[in-house]
């Protein structure tokens, strides 16, 4: 009789929830309301437009979708803090360009060499490591580094309403991924504790890996090579091979999201596209066509010809980070 | 009040069917034995090898652990099958090998150039043609083409014991994946329906994708090339890669599968290593360290050095195929 009742008690409960304000963070304007009529259409039995849970697949980008990425991707801190932490192993770097100009606090001429510099930072900061070592690596920095501007942990610059649309979408019987430009390995210490997302639910850029035996026993060596780049034509090819099914959900907030954007879009199921603007120099950042990192220009434009939401900042979020 | 009686039903069901063997296809013989208490081990709340059930990763080899694989690999016939229908359009074929001799139906002289040969024969069937048009030509031949010894349909040479295995193990919280050298876009649009895994679970060998705007409409067409050989060393590294975390339930048939186990074996978790072993001329094929498909000679050392469980098709599986 306990049992009963405390499942009765349970059910009630779960009702309670489901009949609160599932995004409470969003004002209730346009893009809230299309992400509520959406999911609704797609989950309600009997409907035309049901999906089955299966199919429920939904992508984000991460970088300006899930998480800030000004004044430059959180990965390239990571990757700077490694180099300074690394360079008395590489006497040599003091006359070598990127890692010259990194060292003396110049990022802006390190990366003046464009995506070679920067493939050259991560390979030099990545590769060498047993998968294991990395994903230490990272643990450690993820929990103490901070950013520069705002001082916070980077896992506290995620976006409040985001982290509800993926508790949303969950509790709707979708399956959520990340569908990133930066690096599968990166994201996966953390992204299960932060985002909820569990590391075979992230797709990202990836260097090689070896299969080697060290004193007997097996690690994976990461190598100086990039074996894919999840951007842009990269991500449909990314979610194809890791899910192999297309999704009816996707957000994104750059033109490197673009093309996931219109894979999803162009799916025989309804579907549902959004990108995040960022027009709130107050409260975050704000850039969209003229920007060196996460430019939205031809998305935007693609975005409004095609009636994909789009969800700015500014207007549309009651909150941007978590309290 | 009628719910409440429905729900009370519901789990009185429940716990009859977790009360019946969910192994009914094994004998109670020693692999049996071995993974019910390593289930109960990694499950029981309060024990101190209890397994969380994010952690509870299980990855199956395809061919030869979940259905056959002689005389040769199926995704061989279904190639083969591709060169005669596109034969028509290839006149060059003719005086080409591997192709001339696949025509003429003699397959062991086609082989005879080995693993070149092999990538070939996958080449010219699999690339050229969008992911979808893919998806359609392997539903369509699964659904009909036929088992030249055993007349079955190869989905009907499934092992009967390892989808009751697949089963149990998602019955106490493990998700289910195959990681096969077969490739992963042949073995998808029918792993769900026959072994309940779905797309985004199956892990495989994959050639180069490229994403292109055909008429405006986007597609992912495959490319003559492999990104990523899912065999021997590409286990660890494609369960890494897809996965990201490390099983600790593993199940192979040959030395292709070695280091998929020796990478699950190598865990601080308690983990679980099964070789199925082909000892049954009879209801299946009996072959293992002299077999030129599916050759089980260093694992089998292995295995009896390391106490992995082997299961024996003649001793240990009261039925091999499903009714």
């Amino acid at each position: 009789m306990k049992n009963i009742r405390r499942s009765l008690f349970a059910l009630l409960l779960t009702n309670v929830v489901f009949a609160a304000d599932p995004l409470p963070s969003w004002n209730d304007t346009a893009p809230k309301q299309a992400i509520t009529a959406f999911v609704n259409k797609v989950t309600t039995p009997g409907s035309p437009d049901l999906v089955p849970p299966a199919e429920r697949i939904a992508v984000f980008d991460n970088d300006g979708t899930l998480w800030s990425e000004q004044p430059m991707y959180f990965q390239l801190f990571f990757a700077i803090d490694r180099i300074k932490a690394l360079a008395p192993q590489h006497p040599e770097w003091k006359d070598k360009e990127p890692f010259a100009s990194l060292l003396k606090g110049d990022v802006k001429a390190a990366l003046a060499g464009g995506e070679h510099a920067l493939v050259e930072i991560v390979m030099a900061t990545h590769a060498g490591l047993t998968t294991e070592e990395f994903e230490k690596v990272v643990t450690d920095w993820i929990s103490t580094a901070k950013h520069p501007k705002t001082g916070k942990l980077y896992t506290e610059m995620v976006y409040q309403p985001m982290l509800e649309l993926l508790a949303y979408l969950r509790a709707n019987g979708f399956k959520t991924f990340i569908v990133s430009g930066g690096g599968i390995e990166f994201m996966r210490p953390w992204a299960e504790k932060v985002y909820g997302i569990p590391p075979e639910q992230v797709v990202g850029s990836s260097g090689g890996l070896k299969y080697e035996l060290r004193e007997g026993k097996p690690v994976l060596v990461k190598l100086p090579e990039i074996a894919h780049n999840d951007d842009k034509d990269g991500k449909p090819v990314g979610i194809q091979r890791h899910i192999g099914r297309r999704p009816i959900f996707a957000a994104g907030n750059s033109d490197g999201d673009l093309q996931m954007l219109q894979w999803t879009a162009a799916g025989t199921r309804p579907n549902f596209c959004l990108y995040v603007h960022h027009t709130d120099a107050d409260r975050e950042f704000a850039y969209d066509r003229e920007s060196h990192i996460g430019k939205l220009d031809k998305g935007l434009d693609e975005a409004k010809a095609k009636g994909w939401s789009i969800a700015s900042m500014k207007d549309d979020w009651k909150a941007v980070y978590p309290d």
